[in-house]
């Protein structure tokens, strides 16, 4: 017997069915929302707090009042974990500006936020596109201008992930000014011919990845030399190795970017180090 | 006895309580979904041919399947607003993407899209604010590169408009490259000291807004000079006369820009004379 699906939804864990929202959400109507997603490895959360840490950020920069502490959110995920019995996967967490009549500016300051947290199941660890490594095109960077804010108004990626989706590549790598910013839902490196890893720094223009930050530790770590710089497409293109990070893919080798193979077209001995790296990290809590 | 609030859903007309989308609504998770706003006045839709075409142009450009044809879409939204027992305001309609697990790239093609439609009772003929005109101040435009798309990825909007609340005044207007784009909702115009009617020509930086027209073709009817060109903040503030259009607003004239006074600071004779030609065509019908 499967255990069956539960979301939390205000307060309430209830069956997937019943996990519904007014259509006066502010989520719904206005993209006026925050999330994040920790990935689930061995039944337990990785690096999470670190994504509450951003989740409290971005909810800070649109002035909504974060309506949990950091302990009773890890307490509900954990608890959500469980009742889904989920061993690998990922929590997505939800909070938007809550339910009210629609109008473009804020609704009163004592409106509840609504909080929405569902898990999936999904193979993060043992994933075989990592051992075949990851195709990427690049299109256009055409989102909005503060990008470090995990905002749920992702129009522009979800048009950026189905253009990789239709080209039959795993993630498009958005390029703004002739430089790469990041993939549509994750941190793009590459590995330079001299073998540093480059990655662009943060500002505005991307997300402040989780995973993106813990690679850059466990890189240190291993002595790496490590450059926070913008790169572009023509430089992706002619690296020794190139990947991809995210809260679920890890670290995901790229072979393939716009049709042309990157290095020898295999996932790079650094990408294949630092993803081993990773779950190693993540498997010891 | 009031009228009970009914709110149209997926081919039923429901209690507004009973107006509710599973969380795994794209437009909830992704902004994945299009909107329009058409007014009511005397109980009869405004200029929403217009706004019925817009709104599959919308789809369009997203690949969203318009789920109904022009016909059906103005016989719901009638039939709605009788429901409603709607003498003025507007008709608010939502399409997005449907219900499916959560993944950035589109769902299968045959996944139905979440259309919702609801009513708002709103004083927009005699609306008092026109009498004494709006204040306004400028913001920057941080929003997405295809502003021609009226999608519900609004966080930039409703950040602008809140702007505005917080100043005490009631629409921000835009600025990129130092030129007027648009309003955080409306369209933004000038006239010049020497009597031209000056608004930005389409282009994917702002909407095209469907009272924007209406304007344009009844300042051309009047005779009056219209020039669609960009204008700076500095000639905004220099201008004889500014007002700004949209559905729910029709021409509100505006009388200060970022605390300064525009002419006199009152309503200029042009902006409410297009008013009051729009309004007579508005219940011309």
């Amino acid at each position: 017997m499967t255990t069956p699906r539960i979301v939390y939804l205000n307060g309430a864990f209830l069956p997937f069915e019943e996990a519904k929202v007014p259509v006066m959400d502010r989520g719904f109507l206005f993209a006026d929302g925050i999330y994040e997603v920790s990935a689930v490895l061995d039944g337990r959360l990785v690096d999470n707090a670190a994504h509450l840490a951003r989740l409290d950020r971005s909810l800070g920069e649109i002035g909504i009042r974060n309506p949990h502490s950091l302990d009773e959110w890890e307490r509900l995920e954990t608890e959500l974990v469980a009742r889904n019995g989920l061993a690998e996967g990922l929590v997505y967490m939800q909070v938007t500006r809550g339910v009210y009549e629609r109008d473009f500016g804020f609704p009163p300051a004592d409106t509840a936020p609504t909080v929405v947290m569902f898990t999936q199941a999904k193979t993060v660890a043992a994933n075989p596109l990592a051992e075949r490594g990851a195709k990427v095109i690049t299109v256009e960077d055409i989102r909005w201008k503060r990008r470090d804010i995990k905002s749920v108004a992702l129009l522009a990626q979800v048009l950026a992930k189905q253009a990789a989706v239709a080209a039959g590549v795993s993630e498009a790598w958005m390029v703004e000014d002739g430089a790469v910013t990041e993939g549509s839902s994750s941190t793009a490196f590459i590995v330079t011919q001299d073998r540093r890893l480059v990655t662009r720094p943060l500002s505005t223009a991307l997300l402040p990845g989780i995973t993106r930050a813990a690679v850059l530790r466990l890189a240190a770590e291993a002595d790496l030399v490590v450059e926070e710089r913008l790169f572009s497409v023509e430089e992706a293109r002619a690296a020794q190795e190139a990947f991809y990070t995210s809260a679920s893919s890890f670290v995901m080798p790229v072979v393939e970017i716009d049709g042309a193979a990157v290095g020898d077209g295999r996932p790079g001995p650094l990408g294949r180090r630092l993803r081993a790296l990773y779950i190693e990290m993540a498997r010891a809590g």
